[in-house]
């Protein structure tokens, strides 16, 4: 898990992913949007690589990355376990936001019983 | 969404995260199951402050730590564009090992008949 966290800290390389969910590319094709060096990218790609992000096919001279979303699966399922931490906190909020409508409501009417 | 990534992209602050789970909880309590020194767990307690995902109290002496979820929902629904991609792969082995067993009941049945 340490070491796909790191290999997701990185916008560029998040980038790189973002690209890969439309279909395989080379690596001159990860480059162009970035205007970045070859050698620069192929570091990423490495550090993808190594997170098990990535794989590259070993066929020809074209040798295209792809997607491997299973790390992802665990960081997801890892950040499971704090869902009821961020539910707990939005229903708290809906709850005061409910409040705060209930109070609005009875001084409205509060006012047209005044006239 | 970096600075989230490199915070959790260590095990001593994951570990943090999951204590606090338990409720809040003073540096002291933190830095006892790691075997660390208190200014060492300051230090990650200042890079998980930093990522939003712990506030400290203001109040007192005892001043403990608290989970802040909010960045790990961010973390889940950045996840959630990767979706399909794993559960395409799962569906694709789920279909392989559909295909094994049928090729396999129909093998037994061969067998079968050709008592």
């Amino acid at each position: 898990m340490s070491v796909t966290f790191a290999a997701l800290a990185d916008p560029t390389r998040r980038a790189i992913l973002a690209r890969l969910t439309e279909g395989e590319a080379a690596v001159t094709e990860l480059a162009e949007p970035f205007a970045m060096s070859l050698p620069a990218v192929s570091r990423h790609l490495k550090v993808l690589g190594r997170a098990g992000l990535i794989t590259r096919s070993r066929e020809g001279q074209w040798r295209p990355c792809r997607l491997e979303a299973a790390p992802l699966k665990a960081v997801s399922d890892w950040t499971g376990n704090y869902r009821r931490f961020w539910e707990e906190r939005f229903d708290r909020l809906d709850a005061l936001l409910q409040e705060l409508q209930e109070n609005e409501q009875a001084r409205d009417a509060q006012t047209d019983s005044d006239r």
